[in-house]
């Protein structure tokens, strides 16, 4: 047994990229799909987890998953469907076998098979539906009627419940009888006879307890429950901020019908970063590595679009001071530093911003000290920088009071950039937008748009 | 004690920023401070998680943060110092009377006590070690020897293990018999007579199953074991991706010496999210909303000083076409069109990349795809924008060969963008550094220095 176990741990002795595929599995299990070799292929990916295997399937190109996939055939677990990327996922679904993919999604959890269905389209959803038998059928359709990434959508229906005024005794001997318990479950849920959930039991204090003792004796001090409409969102920062482990999800009458576990939390938290990360960048959602290039393109398409209207405004500012710098080239040398610079210090600020946003560090109580502080770290950046950069000018173009408009023109737009760098973020919350999504645009256009205003306004007014 | 447990639970009427500290109790905490109304400050905090007053400390100003404290006195607990942002839990320690400080650190977990030793400079790291009792001390400096950021920090060493050979009741026997299990534990691992961990049992399962069958035949099939210098970037990604909920930790030997659980992956997970996006955005490390004035301006200097360095490289390039722009005043107009553009569909491809590095799905298997990817939607879309941006060239000034140049410089530095967003990050992560960290100037100095070079270049041939 100890082999058995040892072989499905992962290669821990390289220590660049633990758990990354590398190129030598990889390289085999091609190989195994090129020479048509099933003893092999399946030999190869038998030790593999099924987040691997869906790793591996979004790595290679389409005409080697297909191939892959049919060479695998009857071995396709369900695991690896709810693990594959959104794009990869529907490709797949379309490549497998009827009947394989029926004994897949058979063999899922209910919350996997809700996941997996809620980003499928309506044909490729039928036929999932289809493969379910009754019960489960009816389970997924009802949790599908929950709101898009909501608890209820998130939750598990399997919880494992107790009578507010059983024993550990009683509560065990119910378990051992029960041979339908959830794979994982982490607490025992004492409801009263409304089914309103009560307190919490931890498995490990109820393992280390006298048969004889009630439940609620031993019930968790803290006691959180969340509600099925609550969004997702939420959910994963209830899991975080108080380290729950499991919470038991109650309907709107206080009712209990499932129960989220931090794995689901955690999974969640993983995609909020992603489309924080991807909104800043101004990249569309559900971006993935393994998508095609018209699907990449069209989705960065659209800021793209919402930039070059900016830079277009931009550019319309500049032309209002054509004569300017038909009279003194060195503004059109110098002018992009000052909206570079104001550009940055706005993307440092906003970062923070959404950042503090989404952990909730930024809040009514103190979002009028943290502006003043970015305005005060503007101006202070803006000086040390209006030093270095006014010589660089006044040295290069040998033109004191150039030095002077340069300076003062990067100061004022490294202020503005902290000012809206954090107001934007703050605001687009506030309007109940995402933060991340359009601040990163608003920022730079002002930025850019004003510091070209100030620095040529400035110079046409001094210098000319 | 359903109210009393009821009491703790956050108020989940507010669809709204849901867990949010809202502004009313923090505005009548900070009332009861003025008044110094101690008891009314207690009743007020009483119902708060650690992590809620945490955050609390870190949005009121630091007067009020001091007075705060010293009024909440005996009351302060250790877990608040646990949930505190580094720069204001240094100032925290220093304002807590010392009894208060050595009652608060007593009653962390082991793993606590080292994760707040670990950020403390060298005279309140003594003052805490001499409140701990020998033997936590002991084992306070013990974690503190394994490398920063390693599995052996972020482990607990009180771990539930059983010899191999026991039956499900020698094992419950054995924790009902033992005061001193730890508060939260998912798992007991099965040794062998060396301390090497071979198996583990959840303990839903030991709850599920009759007293005298063996917890090997009820061992889980999938089995990790965490190597104790393994970086916690690591650790936290075989969570995510293998849905563990807790992993046991072995030394060198093969031996186990701890227990890491998903919350502390979690944790990770969280502080790796939030340096990626942080460092994305060239602003420095641990960055938070808490920071003094002085702090920030600090730590954002030098990726604007290195800014400012590729911005004035910039300028030197456009400086090279003087004479063109003389003559010809547009192109000063339009030049900065074709840098943003580039910018932008940089910093795109580079957040892709980023983030594709950071979940393992941007491989040696599928870079060279990758990168051919992006160049043809560099392609795709310089085309796109190019028309646009042509027609409206050629319309503004009246110059189809501006238009013509203009779209041109466009498409091919659109390409360059999509090529160095991916290749930057990717070069840097094999040479063993972070790719977010400057690949942000990296990619935005390329598109910018080519965007000006390119557009100017290509006009002073064709135009002039």
């Amino acid at each position: 047994m100890t082999t058995g176990i040892d072989e499905v741990g992962p290669d821990q002795t390289r220590d660049e990229d633990a758990y990354a595929l590398d190129r030598r599995t990889v390289a085999a299990i091609l190989y195994a799909v090129d020479v048509d070799d099933r003893e092999k292929l399946v030999e190869l990916m038998e030790p593999l987890h099924p987040a691997d295997i869906a790793d591996l399937l979004e790595q290679i190109n389409p005409y080697d998953r297909t191939r892959l996939i049919r060479l695998y055939d009857k071995e396709f677990d369900g695991d690896i469907l709810s693990e594959l990327d959104e794009a990869v996922r529907e490709e797949v679904i379309s490549v497998l076998r009827p009947d394989v993919l029926a004994e897949a999604v058979r063999e899922m959890e209910s919350d996997d098979v809700v996941d997996l269905l809620e980003d499928l389209e309506e044909p490729q959803q039928e036929t999932i539906l289809d493969a379910l038998e009754d019960s489960e059928r009816h389970a997924a359709e009802q949790a599908l009627s929950y709101p898009e990434n909501s608890a209820g959508r998130l939750m598990q229906r399997e919880v494992v419940m107790s009578p507010e005024h059983w024993t550990v005794g009683q509560a065990i001997d119910f378990m051992r009888a029960n041979d339908d318990l959830p794979d994982q479950f982490y607490h025992v849920v004492l409801v009263d006879p409304r089914l309103k959930p009560i307190a919490q039991v931890t498995l490990g204090k109820l393992m280390a307890t006298r048969r004889e003792k009630h439940l609620r004796d031993i019930a968790d001090e803290e006691f959180y429950t969340i509600p099925v409409d609550q969004d997702e969102e939420d959910v994963a920062y209830a899991f975080n901020q108080y380290h729950l482990i499991s919470a038991p999800v109650v309907d709107e009458d206080g009712r209990l019908v499932g129960v989220i576990t931090i794995d689901d939390a955690m999974a969640v938290l993983d995609e909020e970063h992603e489309e924080d990360i991807l909104r800043l960048a101004g990249v569309g959602e559900e971006s993935s590595i393994s998508d095609s290039v018209a699907a990449t393109s069209r989705r960065r398409l659209p800021w793209l679009t919402v930039n070059l209207c900016t830079a277009i405004c931009a550019s319309l500012v500049i032309s209002q001071f054509e004569a300017a710098i038909d009279q003194l080239v060195a503004l059109a040398i110098l002018m992009p530093i000052v909206a570079s610079m104001g550009g940055n210090a706005g993307t440092q600020s906003l970062t923070v911003a959404v950042r503090a946003l989404a952990t909730r560090d930024l809040t009514g109580a103190n979002v009028a000290r943290v502006i003043r502080r970015e305005l005060l770290v503007g101006l202070l950046n803006g000086l040390c920088f209006a030093i270095v950069l006014g010589t660089v000018g006044m040295m290069w173009f040998d033109s004191p009071m150039l030095g002077v408009v340069i300076g003062t023109a990067l100061v004022v737009n490294m202020i503005i950039a902290g000012f809206v760098g954090t107001v934007v973020p703050v605001v687009l919350d506030r309007l109940g937008a995402d933060p991340a999504l359009a601040s990163g645009t608003f920022v730079t256009t002002t930025t850019d748009v004003m510091g070209f205003f100030i620095f040529l306004g400035l110079a046409s007014v001094v210098l000319l």
